[in-house]
């Protein structure tokens, strides 16, 4: 893993181990190579075998994490709060910063520097690119990046490329297809940069207008990643092991009509996959809005759900190794 | 109890048990039989015995329950969140899902899915009416319905009927004054299906565009229950053993002047406690806004804040049934 | 500590230790004298160093703390939570009450009484002056004040002068400079009743127009306190052992000129400290608007954020105290 050479290694409470991840703030992607990757999906593994055998456990007991949330995000707030409270530890929750006595004008550093009085750890969404960068360059405490507007979303790109893992054995050799707004999207855009860490081919299903941005693509061609336009969603499919499904955002179009089409273009049903393969799977980030039909969701292909189970543990993994407890 | 039957009974990591209530849902009050109250109502005895003794116990430790609330019910919402951590759980507590990522278009079993990934059981409160139907009907784990608009509200039933039964020792025999707006409240509506299991006469006092539904009137008549319109509070008081106060609504009346009027006839003060009997109780299923005067607090009969203690112990009761603990 | 005589000693879940904290709320800083500092100091102690050495522990486990604010203020919320969890309890949030059932119409003593029914303890921040006494005259369990509108803030007063003592090794013979807008600023107001126990000197800083109040400073001349109104901020500087640094805010001036003038005359920075001692600190309660230069926060006599940690130990010893297991 890249050194976050900009934090000094905080020893929280007495404690003395070290490894790559302890004391580490996890803000990009970019900072994990396939070694990193290897440790966190095994320590995910774990996790998951621990939970589905005892449910939790007191690894992090008495460590207090802070999800503070600049803006809301149910579904991640509450995927670290679950990974936190079923290794132990306990959670303070922020939301609605815009309303707060820290938003009284305060900044950024100074509320970082503020709550890592009272934690081990803080999980950072915000609306800015490049927060939590900033957060980092001030805290003496881990900061997790949980999306910091168009920018990152790291986690989720790790439990996308776990989801793929433990669905289908290995990510090397696969056929990867990308649905949808490929443009906007951060979370294709962290989770293509992970994918090209391993061998597979990349397929682009998307409007001329919400391509996967050149320099993005520039960067993964650099990488030797196998890259395809395809206009043509159902030919694809065949070959296809991993369809990662987005949504297409309306507030993106200014033609209603073209809207409607594309969308109604994506939209994966029983019978589209009538034509994909036996073993392969169907993601999604998840809120759906009518991408992906309800019909699709008892298909053992649909992991979405999974996908949203797989996320609490490595988000657990994550908390554990920055913690030193892994 | 009547079975879910459109549930899979679901096993939570690894346990085995099972018994009437272990993977159910919590839905309305038509579910449960004399025999599924008696053993909830000894479980929440259990739960009080042992709350006064030591405060809380490790009967849940490693679970983790999600408050998903629709609209805000501080009162419901922390009683759940108390019961669970008293039993040592944890809580992962999701209020405004209107400004939530949750609800970006997202439907209640796309939400009820993500957020069975995390937790153990899901407490639901929702406006629309059968929204807690329709969560079971896709939920793995689970669901508690914690009142679904116009429709139900069980554990508020149960509440009140364990507080009865507390404070006078048992149900047969007793009459019980309901008074108010008997036409909107689902509390009373789902109170009255629970008393009807039981030997009781019910009195009702409201005025005449407040009245308890007809069809419930004659479901309770079929169920023998011996019904009387009272016009007169006063009257009626030196036989009550319960008397059920609830909340009449400004914004049910057009007429203002009629609203005046009504809501002076029903307040109970110290003045009319004089003619009530020595043992009996005052209930409230609060907040109140003046249906009882505040000089009533002090009098032992004044039941409505031990109330809110009994519902903690019910709710108690009712995780530990559910999780397959009790 | 002047007994809050008008709360019955509560004995919560059969235990029966006493002492002057056991049961009791804590609502004013005209409660406490030496001896209870000297108390309160010596757990806030024992915690900072149990936190150093393992981070948390299990004094209160199985304890409900309810955190009831009825304006926002994650700083102190937080700050009560993070303590409670590193003692092992729980945490009810209620925040946003003005949206919430509770507010239905409901009165405060209602709101105390119902909330009381699931917890051990209630932190409650209220706009309205004197809101924790008229909590603390209803309930059973004890009630800490968070801020009571313009009232007091006892728990952060606590801190502040706990800060003084653990920087600076004791009280007695320091000279205090107050800055900014003394007329305002409940948390300088409670300060100064707490300083005043022990023989310090007090140096004003701040426009004609927002001075301390008048009885207030007479208060404090009873009380044998030397106070000075000062003009100028570098003058007194190098006498200074403790410089408490306020937010002078906008909205008080109907003179924008006056405004930037004032505030701009008592920003801290580099050069400004440059005449200070060398062991004095710099505090402010936070959040800070521009009054302290970020090139100061490196300076090792920046205590502000060291502040929001002893903070957190200073509000663990109270709620060890009060649920009597300090």
């Amino acid at each position: 893993m890249a050194n976050n050479s900009n934090i000094s290694r905080h020893l929280p409470f007495g404690e003395k181990r070290d490894s790559r991840f302890y004391g580490q703030h996890i803000l990009t992607v970019a900072q994990f190579d396939k070694t990193d990757l290897a440790t966190i999906f095994e320590v995910a593994q774990e996790m998951r075998a621990m939970v589905q055998r005892v449910g939790s456990f007191d690894l992090l007991k008495g460590k207090v994490l802070t999800n503070l949330f600049y803006e809301p995000s149910t579904r991640t707030s509450s995927s670290f709060a679950a990974a936190m409270q079923r290794l132990g530890g306990s959670v303070i929750q922020i939301n609605n910063v815009q309303f707060s006595s820290v938003s009284k004008g305060e900044s950024l550093p100074d509320t970082i520097r503020t709550l890592e009085a009272y934690s081990d750890a803080i999980v950072l969404r915000h609306p800015e690119r490049g927060s939590a960068d900033t957060a980092a360059r001030y805290a003496r405490k881990p900061i997790i990046n949980a999306g910091d507007g168009p920018g990152e979303h790291p986690t989720q790109a790790l439990l996308d490329t776990f989801t793929i893992r433990e669905e289908l054995g290995q990510l090397d050799g696969l056929t990867v297809t990308l649905v949808g707004d490929l443009k906007h999207g951060r979370t294709v855009h962290s989770l293509v940069q992970l994918l090209a860490l391993h061998n597979v081919r990349l397929n682009y299903v998307s409007p001329e207008s919400l391509r996967l941005p050149a320099a993005l693509q520039a960067q993964l061609a650099a990488a030797g990643v196998e890259q395809r336009q395809q206009p043509d969603l159902a030919a694809v499919l065949p070959e296809t092991d991993v369809l990662y499904v987005t949504r297409v955002q309306k507030e993106r179009f200014t033609d209603m009509a073209e809207y409607e089409r594309i969308q109604g273009s994506y939209v994966i049903n029983a019978a589209l996959l009538r034509s994909a393969r036996e073993r392969m799977i169907v993601m999604h980030p998840l809120p759906r809005v009518g991408e992906i039909d309800m019909e699709v969701d008892n298909d053992p292909r649909a992991a979405y759900f999974r996908q949203m189970e797989y996320g609490m543990f490595v988000r657990m993994a994550l908390l554990a190794l920055v913690l030193g407890k892994a």
